[in-house]
């Protein structure tokens, strides 16, 4: 019987290993948490997460869409709440797409017993990887108890995260490219409950922002009526974590910079000295592969800050296209492993820094009028030609279209929209004809 | 007494054990390797190394200079070899400036006995790092019979290298910055043996290159009468490390590409079978300290690539800028760690930036006219105007000057000499007043 190692039973570790079982794999999983269905989920990550397209197609494949689907809740549009508590909406894409809330806890659960129920799956929790064996795939995994397990020589998947022990190891290996880039900002995470019956308190299918320059806070609904918020704040500085010691200061802070946020959380005095403040990686890595026979997949590859909402959906996205090359080449692992990683790096790298690009986007340009315009002119001219212009989001979000294709296309767009943007008295002639030639013009193929 | 821990006890660590013995401390080397100076120098890296007056400083603070001096070789220019013999020389700096050819196995070793002389030190051979207590500076080391020797709480320094376990350790730390970056070259070492009655087949007093475009050989004296060579090369390409299969292949290669050095080579052959072909590393981390109780020191903190000469001298620097430090404040450690680091890490950014720029250079530019041209002409304005032009070669070997700071100033200075290589029919007036007018000029305060 073909067989597989699974490191890390999370999102992306979960799903690939219902398609290597759909693919006749006996897979031995080994996760270094303990069963979050017996136990209760342990939390320490994001509570609730965008699912998009990429996601939506990997969730296909493996035959849970329509589970989740029951439990995703549309986010067609961003809010945007100033200081004042005026609103400004932005769809997202055109009537009827959206990004999907959906929480990682019930997410992660689902495909775990998704991936069980075929059979052909086995999950060992409480095991934490201490030995690889990079070249033959071998592993040994320790237990709570301390006792060792050892694993075979043969395939290997890393679904490990952005602190993966797999790519540890494979950073000692000579001529591997790697780096952890840590940003300026952490966040933390604070929750508004639902209102009397469950009632939402904000616009339900809506991402929320609160952006202000330099920081934001963000507000994603969950089902049971409550929104779970983050704060990305830099930790040192004039406006920071460091300059907030006190609950007292924190308080001071949200009534002053987000008044109607704190209205609707009685006790954020509690969730801001209880709820851990964070930090944000981005982690670049060189090869994604080992001698044929090991992969790193999702975080443990790519690690990236969560601003364009694509972290698990990039991850994957690393499944469909490893299954992709598995239907071409016939589970030729040897080639195929080496063939993933050149086609995939790139597009991680470029992922990486598309979310970088967001956080600006999404804590300072939201808030900006001339923004909100440019927006509109480039839906606009995609809906009246849409064979000459997919706005970037939508390329990113609402596409399949490879993230390093989405980011070259991007920076194109974005000098023919400077060039618009330079247009005098572009308020009153957004949608005029002349705007219209231009971008006719700068879009000839 | 006071008391501290070094971490390898290579050129960087010898040196600072030797500072910190003149300080009075009480210092305990743990050094992976055996003890050259009973085993012979076991290799792995580069046989000779270029000292030029960052490394002078450090090794005059130890006291050491003079008897360093005595058996280093002054190389005072660059002899240029083209394909066809022909020779072009360039001085490095001015009449009495030479940057020096020494063994790095000889200098680690006086630079051993040197600190232990001090009897303070005690020198502990064959000992691995195999864990650390980053908050505390406790560590363990595990002999080659496997017993483990653990050191109690207490200053702590890492001076093991580009693959240091230190900083291995604090990669793992929340929001540590690291970065390991292959370049697309390695090398492989090669010797030209000395001639009858140890004649120098080359001229001595010269570093040589061979510059051919995209790669180089490069040679430096030994003291015996024989050259220690290097080619750089690409791993992958039509000119590379895989293009030369096999030793006729690179037997070819040579006899096309670098034919003069390939006749001082009769036993070029078993050379190049023997040798390994080895990788180049940057190495980048953020900070170089942890809790003011454990500082990376020299190619632990930022490893670069060779072509500016200045790994071992940039590691040297650290020491005397961490001495002087000491001077300042004290030897108060929880401040004057952090302290290096904030003032230390700038300059190990910019001299991993020049040494790649370096390579360009040597690979490259040496062998043109305009190049040399260019670099005749800041020579022959800094000679007449030293106030107003220190050549970036001079600054970053000749002077103290920050590595920081003389990057800043190259880049000024190479946008004044783009203007200055674009006058008409430069070469035959050169020197003439206008040239001289135009960078005075430009060189205003």
């Amino acid at each position: 019987m073909k067989k597989a190692t699974v490191v890390g039973a999370g999102l992306v570790g979960s799903l690939w290993t219902a398609l290597l079982a759909k693919r006749g794999y006996r897979v031995d999983v080994y996760e270094r948490r303990t069963d979050s269905r017996k136990a209760g989920y342990a939390g320490g990550r994001s509570i609730n997460l965008a699912l998009s397209n990429r996601g939506w197609k990997a969730l296909e494949r493996a035959g849970l869409a329509e589970a989740i689907a029951r439990e995703a809740i549309p986010m067609s549009h961003r809010v945007m709440h100033a200081v004042d508590g005026s609103l400004v909406r932005q769809p997202y894409g055109k009537d009827g797409q959206a990004i999907y809330s959906v929480s990682r806890g019930g997410l992660n659960e689902q495909l775990m017993t998704l991936a069980e129920q075929s059979g052909n799956v086995h999950l060992h929790f409480d095991r934490r990887c201490v030995d690889v064996d990079l070249k033959s795939g071998a592993a040994a995994f320790e237990s709570g108890d301390g006792s060792l397990e050892r694993v075979e020589p043969g395939l290997l998947f890393a679904t490990d995260g952005a602190y993966s022990a797999i790519r540890s190891a494979m950073i000692k290996t000579d001529r591997y490219q790697y780096q952890q880039q840590y940003i300026d900002h952490g966040y933390k995470e604070l929750h508004i409950p639902a209102g009397p019956n469950g009632a939402y308190q904000m616009e339900k299918n809506a991402l929320h922002i609160w952006p202000r320059g330099g920081y934001m806070l963000i507000a994603l609904p969950n089902p049971d009526g409550s929104f779970t918020l983050t704060l990305f704040f830099a930790w040192e500085g004039p406006e920071s974590f460091a300059s907030l010691p006190t609950t007292d200061d924190a308080e001071a802070f949200f009534a002053r910079i987000f008044p109607d946020a704190l209205s609707l959380m009685p006790d954020f005095r509690a969730q801001w000295d209880t709820n851990p403040a964070s930090s944000l990686v981005i982690m670049r890595c060189d090869p994604w592969q080992f001698n044929g026979t090991v992969a790193l997949i999702g975080d443990a590859a790519h690690a990236i800050v969560p601003f364009y909402g694509q972290g698990m959906n990039a991850g994957f996205e690393d499944c469909t296209v490893l299954d992709d090359l598995l239907d071409a080449h016939g589970e030729d692992w040897p080639n195929v492993l080496p063939e993933y990683s050149r086609i995939q790096k790139p597009n991680g790298d470029a992922i990486a820094e598309l979310a970088l690009l967001n956080f600006i986007e999404m804590r300072d340009l939201v808030g900006q009028p001339e923004f909100l315009l440019q927006k509109k002119i480039e839906a606009w001219f995609s809906n009246k030609h849409p064979d000459r212009w997919t706005p970037l989001y939508t390329q990113v979000t609402f596409s399949h279209t490879p993230y390093a294709e989405a980011l070259a296309n991007g920076r194109r767009q974005e000098a023919i929209m400077r060039e618009v943007m330079a247009l005098p008295d572009l308020e009153e002639r957004w949608d005029s004809a002349d705007v219209e030639a231009l971008l006719l013009e700068r879009t000839t193929r």
